[in-house]
């Protein structure tokens, strides 16, 4: 049965609870979750309450955040107890910074004092940081413990599949000394010391590092968790793979908005309101339209010559379209290279002798085409003819190499990359592409 | 000792075999890599030489693909057999696709034959699915085993942590029926038979799958390896998580290029040639240019209007900057929604009603601070103030409501969304924007 069948079943009522708790039984815990968000108020804590108490947990973790504010609100408080003493720190914390107050009230008075010490601990850590990422379960083993012992150390945690693989050696001062993973376990002999087994070159960040960065290293040596630790190197949490792969995809997210020339959002397209939208639009539009009053400028002061020769204007928006796609090609190649990591800030003469060669090559061609159609279109005017193609190749040229050159510019300056992207780039191509054009049509048409 | 001392001390010839085979066991695999990088190729062959035999192929597999060629171009045939014997499936396709046929025919010679047929039908399935992605190490056990003999296999086995911590579960046939965590394992006893404990609800793909929708499995189940199957749902490989994280990254990118107009590159961006550049570039830059032709024939229409109020002309490049970011903002939010699964095809309406609510909100923003400009910097001029500030209003509703249905058209007519983007949105949007101008102004100003 899909979803869809057992969402419209339930909603009509036709199933009893043994029949249910039957089908559940076999389904995966992220689709459960997915019925719970079809279905009403009433339906939703009906079958929460008839799940088994040993995935109840877990499915709560995957539920979306209304719906488990749905669900927290029409429990009990024993209940909320038991919820969230088996929820994982992170995804608790994950609800628990989204609830409004009298919520987060309640649930951490049900939580076991601690618990609520290691959740208030997380909550505390900056966004973006290595510390609001990470969980606070993971096996901890000490180097003079066995092979044999580390096992009924796993089995009594008993933990959850990605924070069993990797197990954390620590001394009594809680200091990080090693790592082993469970494949070294299994393939050690029982009564291995884990001390001369361990692995003590260990990759790790500070609870303050930047998510991306930590991003950056699970992705370069391919890592299934990462610890985390303080300044005095203590272990205070691990970090898995499955909430580095969400973000990977939001940092993404963010980088894509930003040269979008919009203020990152929050939450999901759908999930943010209208005020939120055009609040995270309205500032750089604004720059844009402002900015642009230096166009407008600069053609006013050719107006006699755009007077002399109306014919001229019709190829304004040829050029500046032309250059600001010349220069956003080369900004969001170059953006995107930093981010993911292939060039570096000394690459930017390389870059820029790159990007030149490109530019004289797409400009070559464009020049080419727009010549012809230009020649065909005016009556064989070809001075006309030559103004438009030599300030076209001269603004692919300019463009290629202001678009290659900002962000690394703004890198250096240890502004955001991607932001320099869309309005700055804009507003410096469109002004020298149009002071180029005027300047080209003075000289050839004597303007 | 950090990377770039090592090089340095290695360079100069200050290490001797020993020295350096002490220094390099302590360092991660990952970082040995990338010191091979650093070196010339006397060197890399000479320090490759030295590495324990157990950890050789495995740097190999992190080194990047030049030097991956320069050390296979050295190595004797029964050296390039060992490596390549010991390498992942998944790890040799990545070398072999990119190596000239040369290198291919001799690392094809030198593999064992069981191997070779491995790589051979990886290699046959098309970029981007799954079978291309995926690896043939896996544990695959039988249902009436017991657990302490999936033990025993998995300690023979004895494969890299990615790859054991899942176990598959087949029939004689090699159809999938079943997959067991390493965690499942511990936890049961000995003699629990595999087929009463193993998880029958399994997520995985057909080899033909793409590659992209797996990685939103991945993310959605949080899972460390998904199990490939063919037409008969019999077992011929697994997917991990690192290889996810991968494509991840990729198509992000390939997204973020595709929305800056650019054909998605196959290798980075210092790695490809810059005819390569300029071939997956010029076609966008030629289409905006010709396209162009409409707004010019536009403007050229409007000549007269245009002659007789000449102020108007400095309006332009604003209005369509302005549309044109507007509507920029509007369809990177719904391709990247597309792209991330947080939009469907159904919420059109939805989001209709929220762009228009969102440009309207916009537009009265940016039509105040305009309007008050305009009337200060042309003399108090209201009536050009009324035409600007009108048609720019007009023009960002028009941005947003364009803007935020074509990529939705494009996924319906199956074009990707992504490409919808930059060009035919500029064309439209500078389009529209100077009809609303020109029209307006006939309005209010009677030109």
């Amino acid at each position: 049965m899909n979803k869809e069948e057992l969402v419209e079943l339930i909603k009509k009522g036709f199933l009893d609870i043994s029949k249910l708790k039957l089908l559940l039984s076999d389904m995966n815990i992220v689709d459960i979750a997915e019925v719970f968000e079809e279905l009403d108020r009433e339906q939703i804590i009906q079958m929460f309450r008839i799940l088994p108490k040993a995935i109840a947990s877990d499915i709560f973790a995957y539920v979306d955040i209304e719906h488990q504010q749905t669900i927290i609100e029409a429990l009990t408080d024993s209940e909320i107890g038991e919820i969230m003493n088996k929820l994982f720190v992170d995804d608790a914390v994950d609800f628990i910074e989204e609830m409004p107050a009298n919520v987060v009230r309640r649930v951490l008075k049900n939580v076991r004092p601690e618990k609520r010490k290691q959740i208030n601990q997380i909550l505390q850590y900056p966004d973006d940081s290595a510390g609001s990422i990470m969980t606070t379960e993971f096996v901890d083993l000490r180097e003079d413990e066995k092979v044999r012992e580390a096992f009924d150390t796993i089995r009594t945690i008993g933990l959850n599949k990605e924070t069993i693989y990797t197990c954390y050696v620590i001394r009594r001062d809680r200091m990080l000394v090693g790592v082993i993973t469970a494949k070294d376990l299994l393939l050690a002999r029982p009564s291995n010391r884990i001390g001369d087994i361990m692995d003590t070159n260990i990759v790790f960040a500070y609870t303050t590092d930047d998510r991306e960065a930590i991003a950056d290293l699970f992705q370069k040596y391919g890592l299934l968790a990462m610890p985390v630790v303080d300044k005095e190197r203590r272990l205070v949490g691990i970090i898995t793979v499955d909430d580095i792969v969400d973000v990977i995809v939001e940092e993404s997210t963010e980088d894509i908005e930003k040269m979008a020339a919009i203020v990152p959002l929050d939450e999901s397209y759908l999930k943010t309101g209208i005020l939120q939208h055009a609040k995270n639009r309205f500032l750089w539009m604004l720059i844009l339209m402002l900015s642009a009053t230096i166009t407008g400028t600069i053609i006013s002061s050719f107006e006699d010559g755009l007077m002399a020769l109306p014919i001229l204007m019709a190829f304004i928006p040829m050029l500046m379209n032309t250059g600001g796609i010349a220069g956003s090609q080369s900004s969001t190649l170059i953006v995107r290279g930093i981010a993911v990591g292939e060039i570096a800030l000394g690459d930017i003469l390389l870059i820029l002798w790159k990007e030149l060669r490109v530019g004289m090559l797409c400009g070559l061609g464009l020049g080419l085409v727009n010549f012809i159609r230009v020649f065909i279109m005016n009556n064989n005017d070809w001075k006309l003819c030559l103004t438009i193609t030599l300030s076209l190749f001269c603004t692919i040229l300019m463009a290629k190499t202001v678009g290659s050159i900002l962000p690394i510019f703004a890198k250096r300056l240890k502004i955001d990359p991607a932001i320099m992207s869309a309005p700055l780039l804009t507003t410096i191509v469109d002004a020298v592409s149009l002071i180029i054009y005027f300047s080209v049509a003075k000289l050839i048409l004597g303007l």
